[in-house]
């Protein structure tokens, strides 16, 4: 086990390398070349312009105010000065409740650090369990821990009061936030300007009908059946395919762009390009030409595609956005059953046009029970079992067996051999360390591509919106964590063998083998903290990836400042990955706020350090895909709460080891009132996050029908909903003009839109 | 263990004493002074007029014709005859379903049963594992049963393939029955004439409000909020205390009539009665005169508190009965969301008048979430502690006991002495008596008072319909006998033991210890199913307790015909404590098909019996208080796969201690498919048990609207849902005469009140 000497190095090397990075942040981004790395934001909200265009030459690519370069710390005061409610208006309500995860966790862990420190350690310090004890080397940390109190001590009642507070503070400091943002989301809701989706609603799996099309059969259905309030409704085409040669035809013209620019830089000499597979073989053909007829074709073939969607009926799916003449319409629509039937005719709140999931509006319900059910078994073997291809990859990925597979790398190494003849030890070396470095790459690379993994699974299973996916993707990840990474690291061993102990040990016996060997993984987790959340939280701050891309582009692709504009990434908070993390660190927090409270000031300064780099991020950089008006905020509370029942258990192993069993039947009191705690909540608070209340429907209608009386609210609907390899220019521009001259329609949206995502479209459809 | 010669003399005793309750019924019920006992259901209905009015003397009350003995068991055939459209006509859905429940069985276990006697019969009879132990004595049973299999055979493939094939059997005959239900229930939902809760949304936590009262606030929230659709509204009185009142006039008035009868029957001896509790001390008055009195007295303390109740703003309780002008405007308002705080507004379906629990419709938000969870930790402490508090009673319950907290007992004791005074061994054996019974008794009583505890809990819990109520009471009572019952005979032991050993069991061990003990207790399952489901079915039909009451009432309390009418007690079907029974007749028949297929022919015999039986028990006698249109039917399928699911895993668990662990695998797709199979008849069917559809509501608008262009559907709500205390002879006169006069109105439900509940009504309020 570590001692403190050896965790104080470890802080000194990860608060070295997070202050690098900070460092190189704080001059990167003062350079005018990555202004439009760490500003994006701002340029699509055509609030910032290019700092590039004035001034001298040199000051174009940097940036020469030495003055500016003493003060290289003062974007962590300005990201925290921006109030919340203008933060909301900048950035989406979404963001603004993600970063208060983590001031949640600055709020619930400062008081209990105080607490613990105040009770606890000196309760722990003056133990001496561990003194007794001659032949065991024990470090400082064990002797600040619950090791460091003997067998049957009096001195668990002290651990076991803190427990009780700890339990309390967590779910009052719980409900007061879940409070809170169920009302920013009501006011949200309210306060958000006419939007499409407020009015629509989105209707799945309408049956066939043997003498109507889809269309007249919604319009019936609706008519009938919501005689006052029905207006109009959008069916869905199955464009899948023309996405996909609007997504080739885009590629085709980022290579026509780059030869052009080579072209244009070296005009003496034709670029060619090889018409095989990436360019590698095939007849070598003028670049330029051969990219230009290609583009040219595609063209072709898209409007061919265009016009057999439109056309054909069997292009047209089994669903429908349904838009009504008042919000109080689509409110009663969205939350009713419609048919007696209830796996036809489904309804729900349609989610923001850029939020919506084209591909899987058209599962028919049976289908999608099976696809869960699949999913579902999928997904434990891939927690359980994911170890086994990995340990397939690896056992091929030593020489012998990448050379049986891939036979081209044996003359491969028969040069190296043949370069290096003085002797065999350089092969020995290259052969070495691909054996040393393949087996873990192997499995870094299955965790990196883990999220997409989880994500496909979700896609899979069905869900219609990109915010739904998230937050199912983020369900599994949280699991997967849980799982493989925490009780992972406190048992060694694999999951399923974990799995297969766990199943043949009692139910009294689990929490007592996961809970005694927690104290011993302290330091572990203290070192995971630094790397994974201080130093990882410093480099995401530096967006080293974005930043190398974005120059490889400028370098190659950029020509006008439109072209530029589309080179900028922004990213955006990446919900299905980075929430289940944090849940980690609440997990840790919590179980270890007992049993090894020195664990909790490196939680808390990552909490205070994420909390500023991501306010700093969400202000300047990221740019959300959709709003979902923390929709999220349920699962979170829910992952908060199941932590906390983690660490009551885990707890009541611990104690029960230490012959402390007289405090069971007063820990079991603590997760019994926790479940109760999240029934309440959830049934104090979550229809916020799911239902839309007709009181707050009719009150914006009242509103609405005050203050405009003349709104031709069929025009603003007609295009809302259409998949968008289907919006042009034309309509593009229509829209914006029409709201423009519009001064209650949202101006936030369309902005953005126009900015981005309308250059974008313009760009792939208007050759 | 028993073996097949024992069970053939328990089935000879169980048959006869079947059989002997069959013959007296059969000679009972052709008495014309009993016909109100085994038909009131006809009398109720307006149908049937007593027979004692007409033929001689002797006839009015024994019935002399032979050729009626002879044809004593034409009721049988008479129960099968009716066709199922008009027995739920004739008793209503609820219990046309319930019945279905019996009759699900015989579909289950009839193939199934040919199925093992083909198959797993053959297999297990020449298996010969027992013929090899010498000194085993072991029974025909056992041999025909898993047990006479050696370990690790491959015989075990025929138990694995079978196990298959009654889950799908099972979940098959489920699925198809799920569906029926669901269509029957939207069926009768469709045709059933006009009913005041179809247009009414019971609204409970109305927000109080400063400025106006709860009828003013209801009224402008729906105004506001549903324009179009609102109409009227009710409050709900707390008339707990008029209610109590009417109830102990009606008892007075009992008594009253009592020393009336008494009186004229024998003018020359003035009744007396004495003041003091139940008419044991006080002093001696006139009874006629002082009950005359005491009933003056509190008519006109219930007029005054009546009065009260009207007039005291704080009486109202913060909820109404809202009523809509369609259809289609209840049913949006019954689902959907109205204020943006859930826990106020609340809207639900209203029950029909009759079925709503008036106690509880008062129950604020925070106070209905603490009391669940408190009556959750009382159920557990109820089901697996109930043994302490009677094993406390047993233990006083000896005569020394007795004589310690009863003094007085002491000197009865001392009489019994003094009679008995040669020597002491009377008294010896009126205490060992004592002694040898009390224990039993206490348990036997726990038993019997067990629904009526579970019925008071969900009270507690404040639901707020009498069918909700019973649902969730068999829902505690399933729990109590799937764990005190079935595991209980399986695992000797108290249920606190059973669950101290589990939690320290391994979660594979638990199914092996109790698997492993399931083919020894085949035996002991048989007798029960003999004495509980054949004789104490059989004796159901007899209604030995109803008939006595009705003879004692008739003798001392009868003097009109309305006396005769409200003398009878049709009772109904209990559905809180007799569904769960039946859920252990499927839980024992699915458990017992692989491993001891011999019990299913009396599962069969059960299900049979109890068919027929019930099915003449609802067209003669019972009288459903409300009608839910099957709304259980969800718990009952729920029930049923919960059972299938244990019978899996007790399989799982008892192959694997047979060395068959190499099935495990294929047995454990089995409870995942069970699940997914529970998950996809939920979403496919369950909210037509909750919610009812627009489209349908739509249609019956349309269609009234069509018929009956001018109804007054105000005047037709007016006095739906009033507390019945407050309903008096005028309004039931009123409402059946609107009723009678308009053709399309139910004639049903009046034509039952204005008979039984009509008249109890009247006499009540009309002193």
């Amino acid at each position: 086990m570590a001692s403190l000497q050896d965790i104080g190095v470890a802080a000194a090397i990860n608060i070295l390398s997070a202050f690098a990075f900070l460092v190189a942040f704080a001059i990167f981004r003062l350079q005018p070349l990555n202004d439009r790395v760490y500003f994006p934001k701002w340029y699509l909200k055509g609030i910032r312009s290019s700092p590039t265009h004035s001034g001298t030459f040199v000051s174009k690519f940097v940036n020469l105010d030495f003055r500016m370069y003493i003060r290289f710390l003062n974007w962590m005061p300005a990201a925290l000065r921006m109030p919340e409610l203008e933060l909301i208006e900048h950035a989406g309500l979404d963001s603004a409740v993600y970063i208060r995860i983590y001031l949640l966790g600055l709020k619930i862990f400062v008081p209990l650090t105080v607490l613990a420190f105040a009770v606890l350690v000196p309760v722990n310090w003056t133990g001496k369990a561990l003194e007794n004890i001659n032949d065991l080397t024990f470090s400082g940390i064990d002797k600040l821990s619950i090791s460091n109190i003997p067998s049957g001590s009096e001195r668990f009642w002290a651990h076991l009061v803190v427990a009780y507070v700890i339990s309390f503070w967590t779910c009052y400091v719980l409900y007061k936030e879940y409070k809170r943002i169920a009302s920013m989301r009501l006011h949200f809701l309210a306060s958000v300007n006419r939007r499409p989706d407020q009015f629509t609603v989105l209707v799945r799996n309408v049956p066939p009908d043997p003498d109507e099309s889809v269309s007249e059969h919604v319009e019936h259905f609706f008519c009938v059946n919501h005689p006052n309030h029905y207006l109009m409704h959008q069916v869905v085409y199955n464009a899948n395919k023309l996405e996909k040669l609007v997504t080739k035809k885009k590629s085709l013209r980022n290579k026509l762009k780059y030869y052009q620019n080579k072209y244009e830089r070296n005009p003496t000499k034709k670029p060619t390009t090889k018409t095989g597979f990436w360019g590698l073989w095939g007849t070598s053909v003028d670049a330029i030409d051969f990219y230009t007829d290609e583009i040219a074709k595609l063209c072709k073939e898209e409007i061919s595609e265009r016009e057999r969607v439109i056309s054909d009926p069997k292009a047209v799916m089994p669903a429908a956005f349904v838009s009504f003449r008042t919000r109080w319409g689509a409110a009663v629509c969205a939350q009713t059953q419609q048919s007696s039937n209830p796996t036809v005719w489904l309804t729900d709140w349609a989610c923001e046009p850029r939020d919506v999931y084209w591909t899987n509006l058209a599962i028919p319900f049976v289908e999608l029970t099976i696809r869960r059910l699949i999913m579902a078994v999928a997904l434990f073997f891939l927690i359980f079992f994911f170890i086994i291809p990995i340990a397939l990859v690896q056992s091929i990925a030593n020489l012998e067996g990448i050379e049986k597979v891939l036979p081209f790398l044996k003359s491969l190494m028969k040069t190296a051999e043949d370069l290096y003849i003085v002797d065999d030890k350089p092969q020995k070396v290259v052969k070495s360390v691909i054996q040393g470095f393949l087996p873990g790459i192997a499995l870094k690379i299955f965790l990196i591509i883990l999220p997409t993994i989880l994500m496909t699974m979700s896609k899979i299973e069905g869900f219609t919106s990109l915010s739904s996916l998230e937050r199912r993707s983020a369900g599994k990840y949280h699991l997967f964590i849980l799982i493989n990474v925490f009780l992972g690291s406190i048992i060694t061993g694999t999951a399923f063998q974990q799995l297969h102990s766990f199943i043949n040990q009692s139910a009294t016996e689990i929490p007592k083998t996961v809970g005694v060997s927690i104290p011993m993984k302290a330091t572990f987790f203290i070192t995971y903290i630094m790397v994974d959340g201080w130093a990882g939280i410093a480099a995401e701050i530096l967006r080293l990836v974005p930043l190398i891309v974005f120059h490889l582009k400028n370098a190659f692709l950029v020509k006008t400042d439109q072209d530029r504009e589309e080179a900028m990434d922004p990213g955006s908070l990446y919900f299905a990955s980075s929430e289940p993390r944090i849940q980690l660190y609440f997990l840790l927090g919590l179980v270890y706020s007992v049993v090894t409270p020195i664990l909790l000031p490196f939680i808390i300064v990552f909490f205070g350090l994420a909390y500023m780099v991501f306010r700093h991020q969400i202000i300047n950089v990221y740019d959300q895909k959709y709003e979902s008006a923390a929709a999220f905020w349920p699962d979170v509370h829910r992952r908060l709460v199941t932590g906390l029942i983690i660490s009551q258990l885990l707890l009541m192993g611990l104690l029960s080891t230490k012959d402390a069993e007289q405090s069971t039947p007063l820990l079991i009191a603590l997760p019994v009132l926790t479940i109760w705690f999240h029934m309440f909540c959830k049934g104090r608070f979550e229809s916020a996050f799911v239902k839309f209340p007709l009181q707050n429907a009719m009150v914006k209608d009242t509103l609405e029908r005050a203050t405009e009386p003349n709104l031709n609210l069929k025009s603003y609907l007609q295009d809302a909903y259409i998949h968008p390899v289907f919006k042009d220019d034309e309509f593009e521009r229509r829209a914006i003009d029409e709201e423009e001259n519009n001064p209650l329609v949202p101006t936030k949206r369309s902005s953005r839109r126009s900015s981005k995502y309308g250059s974008d479209i313009s760009s792939e459809t208007g050759v």
